[in-house]
């Protein structure tokens, strides 16, 4: 059973993401979140599907019980927080008590925050060298202090700053078949044209479409998007839309290929 | 049953709540999300605890589980997005099979559709009067379109300025008993007051502190928070933790009783 949900995790297909975004702050509206949109706008450019993010606040059971969930929903999952010093970082606590693993000290991150601390660390600097019983290390060059890695999640730091340095560093890893993605501005309210876009969209089932009505904008009102991993089917999916919608309708098609 | 879980809802105690961000463009990195941070901010500052947030892709079955979900967890819970008139706009859809319940046309919605669209509508414009059956609609004075609760559900259009609009209109119903915030500015590293914290932090148990890390700011490296129901004891705390730390280290000390 675990051999075959290996299999399917290791196939040639597109792989599925699910991001946790762990902290108080965001969920007290002290600190708005960038990690999730940095990471889903990043994924998408890679072929990643991501299918899911959630913010939980610091609280070690909750993060034990949803990283598990996530690990055994998706091939990836990407944390962001909780991995400090202080009190309110207890996401590797979280995963040990999720999956029923304890916690060691990692000799390689002794060493980082040695160096890191030129010798004069203390009980709560050497918290940060603890991770669950199995975890990887993956170090990442110039980009810092090493990455930490627990079967199929990746744990970052919340701090944006690091959280871009690191995935940079490491994305390629996950890069999938590309998707393929046309964007067309109307002039059109939304109510106007989706009972064409319907039509179009019941049959092109492979391509996914999308439709938001834009505010405030005197050019355009609505941008429809198609997506899909074939180039061939997104573009003929949209000769179809665009040769339904009435002509003055579309102010422009946009293409984009390297997403 | 049901009277005692509606005993626990309309008690004077702090209320929970949850928020779901229902969306494709946001999970593939086409759009950043606006309305979680918006309402983060804004239920922090009536009171409200938020204790979750999902970001969800436009799946009807996906859907109907997470705010079944949520509903069973927290007092309240807000939702984002799939309520307009294309194929992917399945929230309403969504609710309906969650719950086991029917999809009904609401006749108030179909009259403020029929005045919108000046009496030219069709089937995809229909569809936004159609509301799980037990609906309810909130009119919101001058918000433009109602707004839809199911039970302690309350259904946000995704166009963030809509959503502002409507939140805005109806949220003193939420509110609760304030907290009182107040923040250290401190010129060091965490690692230095780690230890500092975790002591103050066990020892006034019911104070929520929090520390963050600033990168690249010249003036101070961390903020940490103190925040409480209780204005004495947010400010006994912070005499603690004042105390303990070397006074050099202080920059300054914000005191936030609006929130």
């Amino acid at each position: 059973m675990v051999e075959y949900v290996y299999l399917i995790m290791t196939d040639d297909g597109p792989k599925k993401a699910g991001i946790i975004i762990i902290g108080n702050e965001i969920l007290s509206g002290k600190v708005v979140d960038a990690n999730s949109s940095f990471l889903a706008k990043e994924l998408r450019a890679i072929g990643v599907n991501l299918m899911r993010i959630s913010v939980i606040p610091d609280d070690a059971g909750t993060i034990g019980k949803e990283i598990l969930e996530f690990s055994e929903t998706y091939d990836y999952v990407f944390t962001s927080g909780g991995v400090g010093p202080t009190h309110d970082d207890v996401t590797m606590e979280g995963i040990a008590s999720g999956f029923h693993v304890g916690i060691v000290r990692h000799p390689e991150l002794v060493r980082h925050l040695m160096n890191y601390c030129g010798g004069r660390t203390n009980a709560a600097v050497m918290k940060m060298a603890e991770v669950p019983e199995g975890a990887e290390i993956i170090d990442i060059g110039n980009a810092g202090f090493p990455l930490v890695s627990f079967r199929n999640v990746f744990i970052f730091p919340g701090i944006p700053q690091y959280l871009v340095k690191k995935f940079s560093a490491i994305k390629e890893r996950f890069r999938c078949s590309p998707f393929y993605l046309r964007r067309l501005y109307l002039d059109a309210k939304e109510s106007d044209i989706a009972e064409i876009l319907n039509t179009v969209v019941a049959e092109n089932r492979d391509v996914a479409f999308g439709s938001y009505p834009i505010i405030d904008n005197p050019g355009y009102k609505v941008v429809v998007t198609a997506e899909s991993r074939s180039r061939e089917r997104v573009d003929l999916s949209v000769e179809d839309l665009i040769k339904r919608l009435p002509k003055e309708m579309i102010v422009r098609v946009e293409k984009n290929d390297n997403q």
